[in-house]
């Protein structure tokens, strides 16, 4: 099992949404949704998403998508943008569920197996950590993450680094998925390296 | 210097587009140019992107994308759009050219300091490859290379593999970028090892 948490400050909190973009950044929570999940026509079954919506009308918002009933989608941010506009005004779509829920909320509640990585600069290289069985990783959006949030983060899990330049949150999802994949594949074939 | 090249079978070669999924997924093209050329509010200057259209009406088109001039854009999809639309009814954007030309002919003129690499789940691990100072990658589409084509490319390049998993095309190259960087890096740090 995978989990990806996404911090997003202004991302929109009801489905008045024209444009993800301008709907506070809903776009780079709809890439990180493709970088979390998908494989070329295959959907990541044991990954789970999560962003916390901070941005108006009614922040906060809890906005799951599990990639183990998730059905119905495409990759691309038009299909994204209907779905949004759907489950933040209350209708259902399969694997995702909108709730009114805090990111601290959700922190103290994660299961006492699996092990919390926060994205920053200053962290633990990615290639010398031990991500066990059940890594959960947080990042921040464009902004990055507030201090506070950082901090409290911090009281849960462990910095960890993918390196010195700035890149995109789905970017960085993307390589720790990849990161993962081979890890798993060594495992099984008797190795510990990526 | 970096280049990636993504072979769209389907992408569509005026700018008659409503929506880019529906322009024989040209949003396949523009998750590969964000993947190439996008770090968080920064461009990759020393990467080069180049797509060849094979969808109607007037195909083969090269669509290049030069981070080293690109200027005024996002990278959602919506502003993709627009750009498309222009620069494929004839008109231009800083950094972007448009010309008749097929794949095989830029293939053909590649510099001959230049390595290129062609992603295949049977090629050699990118772990062990030696990529050189101008790496080239080519990549498919979500259908995947046409088999003379990758024949084609093979004669100027070798295969390399990511894995066995199936990557979306846009996940292979923030992979690759990703390795680079890290090659880079510890190149300067006296390190050949990623």
């Amino acid at each position: 099992m995978r989990e990806f948490i996404l911090y997003s400050r202004k991302g929109r909190t009801d489905g008045k949404i024209k444009s993800l973009r301008e709907a506070g950044r809903l776009d780079v929570v709809q890439e990180c949704i493709i970088a979390s999940l998908f494989l070329s026509h295959d959907i990541r079954r044991d990954t789970i998403f999560h962003a916390f919506l901070y941005g108006p009308p009614m922040p906060p918002l809890h906005l799951k998508v599990h990639g183990g009933f998730l059905r119905d989608v495409r990759t691309d941010q038009q299909t994204w943008g209907e779905i949004f506009r759907r489950v933040l005004s209350g209708k259902s779509h399969p694997g995702i569920i909108v709730e009114k829920r805090s990111f601290e909320s959700l922190l103290r509640e994660l299961p006492k197996e699996a092990k919390i990585f926060v994205l920053e600069e200053g962290g633990t290289d990615v290639f010398e950590v031990d991500f066990g069985e059940h890594p959960i990783f947080v990042l921040g959006d464009h902004i990055g993450l507030p201090r506070k949030v950082e901090g409290f983060a911090l009281r849960y899990g462990e910095k960890i680094s993918l390196g010195k330049k700035p890149y995109l949150a789905a970017s960085c999802i993307t390589v720790l998925n990849y990161l993962l994949d081979r890890l798993e594949r060594n495992k099984c074939e008797g190795e510990r390296r990526v």
